[in-house]
C-alpha cells in the first residue's frame, strides 16, 4: 500500500484515519510565490463537513486545517505565501466514538472493504472505517483549495446529478442554486422531490447512490497527452481514487457509445477574436487527451453505503456465518459530500498538468 | 508528454507511430523464469489485427512480434525464457499509405485529436493519427499475453456487449460464442442484428460506439489498496489510456448509483470448503480497491471515430473556416478492436498489483 | 521542487522548515503487523538530537515522535502495529530563536545554498536555513528506525572516519566504542586528538568536514539490480541527498579506482555449510548492483557547514558587494551530527529494495 | 529489476543485452519541435565505440542508431524534427561471439555480478555479461546526445583524470587535448606515461580502475531543489547506475572533508555586468541541491573489470570450489570507455532537470 501520493509535479500524499489523533496531506510541488489564506482553504473544507444536514453523517467535526509548513506569513497576519518547498496540512480528529463499532470489529459487513483488509492485511482498523473512512478525503478537498491557486483563472465546480434513479432536469442548470440546498443540487426544482425521497431512505436506515458532475472552466488549451498522461485519464484515476466510486466519464461518456462519429463531433469555426469555437462539446473538453479549452466535464458515480441497519448475510472473521447489521451514524447518501471532493482532484489533477506543462517554477506568480 | 510508462513493477513503456518504421514496448519488471513461445504472444495479436472482417479498417498488417532482449532461448528453438531484464518487443509496419492523409495534414477532424495536438505541440504527425493511431495498440496486446503469465491461474477475457445503443442479451452470454464472430460478442443472437447495423453505418461512411466488459478469473484476493493504488482505480487509469475511450466502471458502475446499500450488498456464506461464497458480485470483485478473490469485472466505453465520410463544419491550421470529411481507410466501429486491448490492459494490470503483493522475484517459477 | 520523497515501495515523503511549528515525515508502503515502540524510535532519535556536547550546535531541542497515524495500539498501552496505511510522524519545532538570523535574510553566505534559492524561487525561508536546515534531518532518522524493522534480522550502524584530514585508525575499529563518545568514533584512540582538533575549530568560529561510514549487515543476498535500481546507486542517491554532502563511495569507492582487477577481485570459497565466503569485501556488499549477503558497506562526505564566524566576501539581494560573518549557534563540524542520518537513509534504501524484491504483503509478520 | 528508467520529464528507459539481436532505449518526454541528425548522435556514439585502440576491448561494432518513433522528417533528407512522442533508438548487436564464454557459464567470476544474478534471478545471461555488459551504455549515450539539444547553450564534456593511482596534471588541462589521444586525457603530458602503464596491464591480462570528471558549462542557474531532487543528488544517482562505478563526488567532493569552512567558502562579488562572479567553484556549481550558473563538476570512480586472465578463486553454480580465468576479449580499462557514458548521464540529468524547472512545451523550439 505504498501509494497514498497522486500527482506527478503537483504531488499530494495524504495520510490519516478516522480515529486517530488526526489526518493530513503533504502537498509537494506547489510553485512558490502563491498566497493564499487559511480562510479561503475553509471555506472549502466547510462544504465538505458532514453534520450540516439529515441527509449526511451525523459526526460532527469543525475540520479546521493547520498548515505546519511551507509558507511565510506575510505581514498581514492573515496571508501565507508559497516556499516552493512541502506543504504539510494537518486536521485533527474531535468526535471519535469508538464503542460505537463493537459487532463489525469482528463481523464483514457486506459491500464492504471489510473482508478485502483482513485478507490482505490480516489486520484492520475497523473503527469508522479505518484508512478507507471518508474523514481521508478531507485532506484532499484542503489540497484541492490550493491546486486552484495554481492555475490562474480556472474555475472547478461541481453538482450532484443524481439520486437513486432520480436525475436532474439539466434545462435548469443554475450554479447559484449549488449552495443553496443540502444535496450540491443545481436543479431547485429536484430539491422537494430528493427530500423526500432520502427521508424514506433515512428512516428505513437505508443508503442510496448518486451521480456527480464536475466542471472545471478556464482550463488552458495543451494540458495533457495524447495517450497515456490523457488529461481525462488522470481526471477518472484521480476520481476512481475516491472512496465508493465505482465510474467515472468525460463528456458524453457512456453515452458516446451510443451515438454517430457524424452526432458525436464538435464542429469549429473561427470566433470573431481569432480564437477558435467549438459548436458542442461532446468530448467533455479533451480531445486526444489534451484540453481543448472548452470546459472539462467529468461524472462520476458513487455507491450506496454499505454500513445499514438491515440485516445482510455474512460471516466473521473466524469464519462463521452470521449476520449484520450496523448501527451507529448513517449517510443515506454518501455521493451528497463526494461533490467538494470530485471538485477537489479535479482541480489536482489540472494543477499537476499545468506544471508538466508549464514547469514549476516562476509560472503563477 | 513524459508517460508511455504504465505500471509502477511490471512496467511498460510504448513507443511508435502509425507511419514510422516499426513500433513496440518495453517491459520491464517481468519476472526471471516465465516461459512462453512467440506463437502464444501472436495468438493475442492475431484477434487485435486489422483487415479480419468488413467491420474494422481495412488496414493489413501481419504485426509479428520480435522480441529483442530479456529473454534466453531454450533448446526446443520455441520456448523463451525470461531472465528479469527489460524486454523489448518491436512489431514493423508494413502498410503505410501516406498519400490518403492528404486533407487532414491541416484541417482539423471535428472530434479528433488533431487541433489539440497543434495547441500543445505546434508540430504534428498527421499521418494515420500519428502517435494516437490504433496501431499503438499492438504493443499492449502484445504485453498483456506476457502479463498473463505472471500470475498463474488468472484469465483475462472480454467481449463487445454495446453496439451504438443496441446490447446483448446477458442471458444468453456465452464466452465461447466469443472468437465465434467478427464482434467478439458472447451472445449469438446479437450476431446478425449487429451485423445489419454496422452495414448500414459502414456504408453510409459513418462509425459508432460501442462497449466492452472485460472479467479477469483466478484474480487471488488481495491485490490492490485502500485507497489509492486501488485496484480498480489502476483499472480504470489503464483503460481510459486506450484511444477514444470516454467512460470506465467496475462492476455495477454506473448502475450502482441507481440502487441502494442492500441491493448493492454482496452477502456471504461460508462454503463447505471452508472458502467464503459471495451469493452476488455487485462490486465487480473488488472492495474497497482490493481484490476479494471473486472474478474482476470492468466494462468501458469507446466513442465512434470521428473519421466519417460526412462533411463536417471545421477550421484549418490557418484559421480558416473550412469542411471536412475523412476519406481513405474508415473503422465503422473501432470498439470492436478494443476487446483484445481492454482484456491487455486489465492482464498488465493484475501482474502490476501482483508484484507489489508478491514481489518481484521469485515467485512465478 | 516536487521530490521530498524516496523509495519506491518503501515511500518516506518529508515536509517541514527549521522555524515552522513542526516537521515530519508520511512512511507510505510499510507492510502491515510491524511491531515498534516510540521509545525504540526515540532511541534513534537521541543520538541525533544536537546540543549534546560542545562540538554540535547548541539548539535544544527534544525532538519527541509523534505518530499520528497508520498504527494500532496494543493492550501494553506501549506497542504499537503497523496496519499497512501510512504512517505520519510529526515532531515540534520548539526551540526557534529567530532573531538570530537577521543580517543573513539579505546577504548570501558563501557557499550556502542562500543565493541558489533565492535565484530559483524569488522567495526563500532565510530562519534557520529554512528547508535545507539540519532539522529536516530528524524525519529522516525517524523514518529510518521503522525501516530497520521491515527486514528481519538486519543491522545498520555507522560512525565517523574523518575529521578534516584526521583518520581513523582502521585496526582499533570497536563498534562498542562509537556510542561512547561524542564523534561516534569507532577509535578510542583518535577521540582525544579529535577533541583537541575540534576545540580550535570551535573557538575560532570556524567548520570542518568528515566522513562517515556506514555498515549494514544481515541484508540479504539478491536486493537490488543489474544496472539502475542498483543497490548502490539507491544508497548514493539518498547519501546524497543529505544537506552537505558532497561523495559518497561504495566498498573500495575512488580506492578501487587505484587497483587492479586482481586486488579487487573478492574471492569465494564454499563454507563448510554450504554457503559461500567471500575471502574480501572490496566490492562493500555489493556485485553488479545486488547485495551478496556481505555486509554493505558506503561512505559520505559532508562538507564544513559554510555559517562560520570569519569574514567572507559575498553580494546581497540587491547585488551590492558586502561581506558576510555569520553569528549565532555553530556547528564546528555537522559530519558527527550526520553519523545517524546516514544509518537512517542507508536502512530506509534496503526496507525499500527488500520489499520490491518480497513484496508489501505477509513477508515480516 | 522494473526501473531500466532514469529521469522524472526526460525519462531515458533502456533495453538490451550484449549477445541479444539489438539494444536500445526509448526517450519519452523530449520536447517537441528539436532539430538533429543521425549524424550528429553518431558522433557521440563514435567516441563511446570499442576498438578503437589497443586500450579497450578489441569487440567491433559500428553501433549504427536507427531512430523508429518520435520524429518528422524534413524535406532536407536529414533533419529529424522531434514531435514530442517517445523516441525509440536501436542499435544491433553485430559482433557476438558466444562461444568465448564457455566457462563462464557456470563459474563465478570473483568480483563480477555473476553469483548476485544467481542469487536473485535463479537465471542467467552469461554471454558478454548479459544486461550488464558495457554495450548497454551505448543506449545512453544516443540519449545523451538528444539530451544536450534540449537545454540551449549547455555544453557537457569530460575527460579521464587518473588510470591506477597515476593522476593527470590540473595545470595542463587542455580540452582539445582530449580527442587526441586514445585515453581522452586533457594532459598531453600524460598521455606516454598512461600508454605504457596500461601496456603492461593489458600483456599481464590484468586490469585497472580510472576516475572521470565530468564538466557541464552553461548551465542555467536555478536547476535541482534544496534537499531530495538536488541536481548533484540526481547526478550521483544517474553515474552510479553505470556499471563499474563505485564513486561519486561533486566539486571538492571527498576533498571537501578535509578542509575548513572558510577554505570551501566560494566567495561571491558582483561583475561590472551585474551578474554575480564566483571567485572559486569549490561547490561543483551546485549549492543546495541547486545550479548556480557556474560550471557543474563531477568526478567518478571506475573500478578494473573483473574479467582478468589471472586464475582467482570462487564457486560455481553447483556449490564446488574452482577457479576461475577469463579468457576471450578484456578491457585493460573499462574506465577510458566510461568518459562518453559520464558525459550522457550528466547531459540527461540537466535535462531532465530544465523541464522540471521550465516545462515540457514550448521552451526550446
Amino acid at each position: 500500500m505504498s501509494h497514498n501520493t497522486f500527482g506527478h509535479l503537483f504531488r499530494v500524499t495524504t495520510w490519516g484515519e478516522s480515529h486517530g489523533p488526526a489526518l493530513g496531506c503533504v502537498i509537494d510541488g506547489c510553485p512558490p510565490g502563491i498566497r493564499f489564506t487559511l480562510a479561503e482553504i475553509q471555506a472549502f473544507m466547510d462544504k465538505r463537513k458532514p453534520g450540516q444536514s439529515r441527509f449526511v453523517t451525523q459526526r460532527r467535526e469543525e475540520d479546521l486545517v493547520k498548515v505546519l509548513s511551507g509558507v511565510l506569513p506575510e505581514d498581514d497576519g492573515e496571508t501565507l505565501v508559497t516556499t516552493g518547498t512541502p506543504i504539510s496540512m494537518l486536521i485533527e480528529n474531535t468526535d471519535q466514538r469508538s464503542k460505537d463499532y463493537g459487532e463489525i470489529a469482528t463481523r464483514y459487513r457486506p459491500g464492504h472493504a471489510d473482508y478485502a483488509y483482513d485478507i490482505k492485511y490480516g489486520i484492520r482498523d475497523y473503527r469508522g472505517g479505518g484508512r478507507s473512512s471518508a474523514r481521508e478525503t478531507a485532506a484532499r478537498v484542503a489540497a484541492g483549495a490550493l491546486a486552484r491557486k495554481v492555475v490562474p483563472g480556472v474555475i472547478v465546480r461541481a453538482a450532484l446529478v443524481q439520486i437513486g434513479k432520480i436525475k436532474i432536469n439539466r434545462d435548469n442548470w443554475d450554479w447559484e442554486q449549488v449552495d443553496q440546498n443540502p444535496f450540491f443540487a443545481p436543479d431547485a426544482a429536484i430539491v422537494p422531490v430528493w427530500e423526500e425521497y432520502l427521508d424514506g431512505i433515512r428512516k428505513a436506515g437505508s443508503s442510496v447512490g448518486a451521480v456527480i458532475e464536475v466542471v472545471a472552466e478556464g482550463v488552458p488549451a495543451g494540458l495533457g497527452a495524447p495517450i497515456y498522461a490523457k488529461l481525462d485519464q488522470d481526471i477518472a484515476s484521480n476520481l476512481m481514487s475516491i472512496n465508493a466510486v465505482k465510474g467515472v466519464e468525460i463528456g458524453n461518456g457512456f453515452g458516446a457509445a451510443e451515438i454517430t462519429g457524424e452526432e458525436n463531433a464538435d464542429e469549429m469555426r473561427m470566433g470573431n477574436d481569432g480564437t477558435p469555437i467549438f459548436l458542442s462539446n461532446h468530448a467533455g473538453g479533451i480531445l486526444g487527451g489534451i484540453s481543448t479549452g472548452q470546459p472539462v466535464i467529468a461524472r462520476f458515480a458513487v455507491k450506496p453505503t454499505s454500513s445499514i441497519l438491515t440485516e445482510r448475510l455474512s460471516i466473521d472473521k473466524d469464519g462463521n456465518n452470521v449476520s449484520v447489521r450496523t448501527k451507529g451514524r448513517h449517510d443515506p447518501c454518501v455521493g451528497i459530500r463526494a461533490v467538494p471532493i470530485g471538485e477537489a482532484m479535479v482541480a489536482c489533477t489540472i494543477a499537476d498538468h499545468f506544471l508538466r506543462d508549464r514547469g514549476q517554477n516562476g509560472k503563477v506568480r
